[in-house]
């Protein structure tokens, strides 16, 4: 299948500059404040948006290279298959973030709930709708049941 | 910035062969069912996925080329940056669809509430948590009010 290219739209800016023990999910990042820069040229697509409450970040984890099929995630000392993981390490390095959005000015936007790693470079950013994008109900396969320890745990140096 | 290359792990199949007439999120896809089907090299990396009621599909909008800043959505008359939107042509086109999972055998997965064209190229697979992944209250900008008309409405050939 041919090869898609992307180019960054900006970069998030966070306190987090060391890969270990950095949150492992927006929820357990809670209150942690960061910066969104989006690059001059694309700045008047961010008209409208301080309109949301929560906005999704999509994003490229650039300091993970390669993969594994199975891996150990933070929150399990079980292999899984790598989709049903978040791992940073999976054959195409994309992260999603659904984080609260406080202030746009101009072409910086300041939002909360950051567990991404400082100099993360973007790659979209998509309105988050609870009524139209919350899921209730189901199975929650192996994670089920662990989403208050998600809130606490830190990383690892495992997905280098 | 660097450019970001990315390979397809998959392709998506729907009864969606027209951009015209299709839903245009999840909502309102219900019962709408396809096929995910992975690439062989790829398929180990399903394995603990068939837990999860829902998963969350990132995907290639590739059909859509180029892009415009403001858009006028399928939602609305007025234009919006296209940032505020989910509209196919943006910067980076990526897609992102929550959908039900109904099973999952070899490397093909059986998915419902599918909005995408068929053919559509799959980036990644993760799991969707509704614990951590649900967000509550907040506005929702200029589609606040607007999840159940998002429900039936369907696209046209504007984001050709």
């Amino acid at each position: 299948m041919d090869q898609i290219v992307f180019k960054p739209i900006g970069i998030i800016h966070t306190p987090f500059t060391n890969r270990e023990g950095m949150p492992i999910q927006p929820s357990g990042a809670e209150g942690v404040r960061g910066t969104v820069e989006i690059a001059p040229e694309f700045a008047a697509g961010l008209k409208d948006l301080d309109g949301f409450s929560y906005i999704m970040l999509i994003y490229h984890f650039h300091l993970s290279s390669g993969y594994e099929l199975e891996v150990v995630p933070f929150m399990d000392d079980t292999p899984r298959g790598v989709f049903a993981t978040r791992a940073p390490k999976r054959p195409n390095g994309i992260g999603v973030s659904v984080v609260k959005l406080l202030k746009v000015e101009g072409n910086v936007l300041e939002v909360e709930d950051l567990d991404v790693i400082d100099g993360t470079p973007l790659l979209d950013i998509k309105p988050f709708v609870p009524d139209i994008d919350n899921r209730e109900g189901g199975s929650s396969g192996w994670l089920s049941g662990k989403a208050m320890k998600m809130r606490t745990k830190k990383s690892d140096g495992r997905f280098r």
